[in-house]
C-alpha cells in the first residue's frame, strides 16, 4: 500500500534508487578527530569572515542576490585569468555536477567514468536514468583512457586527483582523451587539484568540450559555505545556466567566495602545510604495512589488500577517530584518510599501531 | 555547426528550452525603487546578523554543514509544530520546487497548474520534459478546481496566494481538491502566505498527498539568504531527500534560518506594516483607474484592461521605479507591483499619475 502510493507519487527510478550517503558529520559538541570527509584542518582566510559580516549588515539580505554571482565570478576571473562568460558559480561543485548531469543526460544516455571514484556520479546518473559505464581502474589507478574513449559516452567524468585513490592523471593524458571524445563533453572534477602539481584549466581554452569543476570546500577551507566554480566555453556555460536555480548562491556566499579567492595566498600556505603532512602520513602508513598509492590530494587511500577494514573503522571511531570506509568489493580493504593537523595524524598513527596485523608490525620492527 | 555541437553535448529538451528570466536586480550603487521582485522593504531580524557572525567565526566554515539542516529544521519544528521528519530545508523554495519536479515527473508525465502563475513551473516542467497542463484562471482568479481535478496530473501545483494575481484560494477548497487528487501529489506553494489570513499547513497532517512549500525570502526579509521549507508526510520528505544535494544549505544559511524563525515576532510586525500599505496601494491604484484583484500577498496586480503596459514599465524605469511586467497575452495589460515602504509607494503613485490614460484621470477628478 505504502509502496504503491509512492509509485503513484514519484518517478519509478527515484523510488528504487539508493540515496547518496555523505560521510558522518558529528553533532555539535561531539569531540572527534574528523578525517573522513576531506575537510581542511586549517581555518579559511579571516577576510572571509569580514566579508560575510559586511554582506549580512543592515538590510542587505532582504534583496535577492545576483543571479550570475557577479562579485564571486569577478574574483574568479582575476585569479584564474578566465573571461566572465566562461565561469559559472555553484552551491558547491556538487550543484554544478548535478546541473551538468541534468543538462546532458536523458534516459538511457551513457555517462562514463573510471571506478572507483566519487560515488555521487552514480546517484546523479540514477536520477537522470542514464546508463552509467564504470570502467575499472587498474591496480595502479592509471586512467583507462582507451576504454573511456571507446565507451563513447555522451558525458565523461574524470575526478582528478581521483577520490578515493588520491592519484593524479597527467593533464596531457586528459587532453588526448578530450580530443578523442570531441564533440562529446568531458568534465574534469578538480575538487582536490590545489593539492596537486598541475591542473586542467588550460584545456578549457584549448578544447571546446572540456569542463573543469572546482570547489572551495577543500583547499580554501570552506566546506561549510558551499561554493563551487565551473569553467567552460561560453556556449556550454550558457546552456548549463538554463538548469540552474536562478538564485543559487546567497549574498553571503558570494561575498565569502570573492574574499576567499582574493586571498588565495592564505589558501596556498595551508595547502603547503597539508602537502608536508601528507608526505609524513604516506610514510607512516607504509611503515604500518598499508599500501598507499601516491596522493596528489588532501587525503590518502590506505589499503591492507584483501582484509575487510569495517572492523578497524569501528575501532577507530570508538577511539574518537573518524575515517572513511566504503563497504564495496573494490574498497572494503581500504580506508580513505583525510590529512589533518600533525597532532591529529599522530593520534591516528598511534591508534592504528595497535590494530595492524602482527606480521606487518614484525616486518616494520625488523625494518627499523 | 555551433547548433550541431550543442545537440551532441546536451539533451535536446535543454537546448531548445527558454531559460527562466528572473526580475531585474540592480547593480551595486544603482539607486532604484525596487518594486519588481516582491522583496520585503524592511530588514530581517537583527538576530539573523548575529547568528551569521557566530556561524562564520573562527574555523567553523571549514567543516561541512549538517546534511539534514538540523538547526534550521529544529526551529521550524517549534514554530510550525510539525515533526522533524515532516520538514525538509531548501536553498530557497525554488530548490525545493526543482527537487519536487525532479522526483515526480518523467518525460511525458502531466503536471497541472492554473495560469497565469509563477513562471518557474514552466521552466521546471521543460527540464523534466513533462507535459504542462495550464488551466486558465477565470477573470476573478478563482481556482479552476474542476478542471484541475479532471486533468489528473501526476503533480498539481497551486501557488497560494497566487503570483502574479495576489489572490487567495480558501484552504477548504484546496482540501477538497487534494482529496480528489489522492494519491497523486499536490504542492501548495505558500511563498506569500504570511501576508494572507490563513494557510494550508493543517492539510499536510490531514492528507498524505499534500506538500506545502514556504520561503524566508518574502515575509522574513531574507531573499538574499536563500532559505526555504517543505512540509510533507515522512515518506514524501524521505523520497525528496534522494534528489537533494547532500549539503544544500551552508552553515551560515542554517544559522540565519534558525535565528529568523526563532524571532518570528519581528517578521509578523513587518508583515503588519506591509498589509497596511497594501490597503493604501490598492485604493490608490483603483483611484488611478487600474483594476486590482484583492491581494493576500506583498504585491498587487494592477491592470488596465486591453492596454499594453510595456511602455509604462519603461517610463517608470526611467524615473527610477522598477515594477514587473510580463510580456504575455494574459498579462501584457498588467503590472505586478511589490509593496514597498509608504514613501516608495508615494513615489510610484506620483509617477503613475502622469501616465494613466486621460479618461481615467478625468473620472478620478470628477470622483473627488
Amino acid at each position: 500500500m505504502e509502496a504503491n502510493r509512492r509509485k503513484a507519487m514519484f518517478r519509478a527510478a527515484i523510488v528504487k534508487m539508493a540515496p547518496y550517503v555523505p560521510g558522518e558529520q558529528p553533532k555539535p559538541g561531539q569531540r572527534l578527530i574528523k578525517l573522513n570527509t576531506n575537510e581542511n584542518p586549517y581555518p579559511p582566510s579571516p577576510q572571509v569572515r569580514r566579508a560575510i559580516a559586511r554582506a549580512a549588515a543592515g538590510s542587505r539580505l532582504r534583496l535577492y542576490p545576483a543571479p550570475r554571482a557577479d562579485e564571486f565570478v569577478a574574483s574568479a576571473t582575476r585569479l584564474y585569468r578566465m573571461p566572465t562568460r566562461m565561469i559559472l558559480a555553484g552551491n558547491g561543485s556538487d550543484e554544478l555536477l548535478a546541473m551538468l548531469f541534468r543538462a546532458t543526460l536523458g534516459r538511457g544516455d551513457k555517462v562514463a567514468y573510471p571506478s572507483p571514484t566519487y560515488s555521487l556520479y552514480d546517484t546523479l546518473a540514477a536520477i537522470q536514468e542514464a546508463r552509467a559505464v564504470r570502467i575499472p581502474f587498474p591496480s595502479d589507478f592509471s586512467l583507462p583512457v582507451e576504454e573511456l574513449a571507446r565507451a563513447g559516452a555522451k558525458l565523461t567524468v574524470i575526478c582528478n586527483p581521483n577520490s578515493p585513490s588520491g592519484t593524479f592523471t597527467p593533464i596531457e593524458t586528459l587532453d588526448a582523451l578530450s580530443r578523442r571524445l570531441e564533440p562529446r563533453l568531458i568534465a574534469i572534477d578538480e575538487a582536490y587539484v590545489d593539492f596537486a602539481d598541475d591542473n586542467a584549466l588550460r584545456l578549457v581554452k584549448r578544447r571546446p568540450n572540456v569542463i573543469v569543476l572546482r570547489t572551495l570546500s577543500k583547499s580554501f577551507s570552506l566546506a561549510g559555505m558551499r561554493l563551487g566554480l565551473c569553467f567552460a566555453r561560453p556556449d556550454v556555460t550558457e546552456t548549463l545556466m538554463k538548469v540552474k536555480d536562478s538564485y543559487n548562491l546567497s549574498r553571503v556566499a558570494l561575498a565569502a567566495g570573492a574574499a576567499a579567492l582574493d586571498d588565495a595566498g592564505w589558501m596556498r600556505r595551508n595547502v603547503e602545510c597539508i602537502r608536508s603532512v601528507r608526505v609524513i602520513t604516506e610514510r607512516a602508513l607504509i611503515r604500518l604495512g598499508f599500501q598507499v598509492p601516491p596522493s596528489s590530494a588532501n587525503f590518502v587511500l590506505a589499503r591492507l589488500a584483501g582484509r575487510d577494514l569495517t572492523d578497524m573503522t569501528v575501532r577507530l571511531r570508538r577511539r574518537g577517530l573518524l575515517v572513511r570506509h566504503f563497504a564495496t568489493a573494490a574498497l572494503g580493504d581500504a580506508l580513505r584518510i583525510s590529512i589533518g593537523t600533525p597532532r591529529e595524524m599522530r593520534a591516528l598513527f598511534k591508534a592504528l599501531e595497535s590494530m595492524v596485523p602482527l606480521p606487518t608490525r614484525a616486518l616494520r620492527n625488523s625494518d627499523s
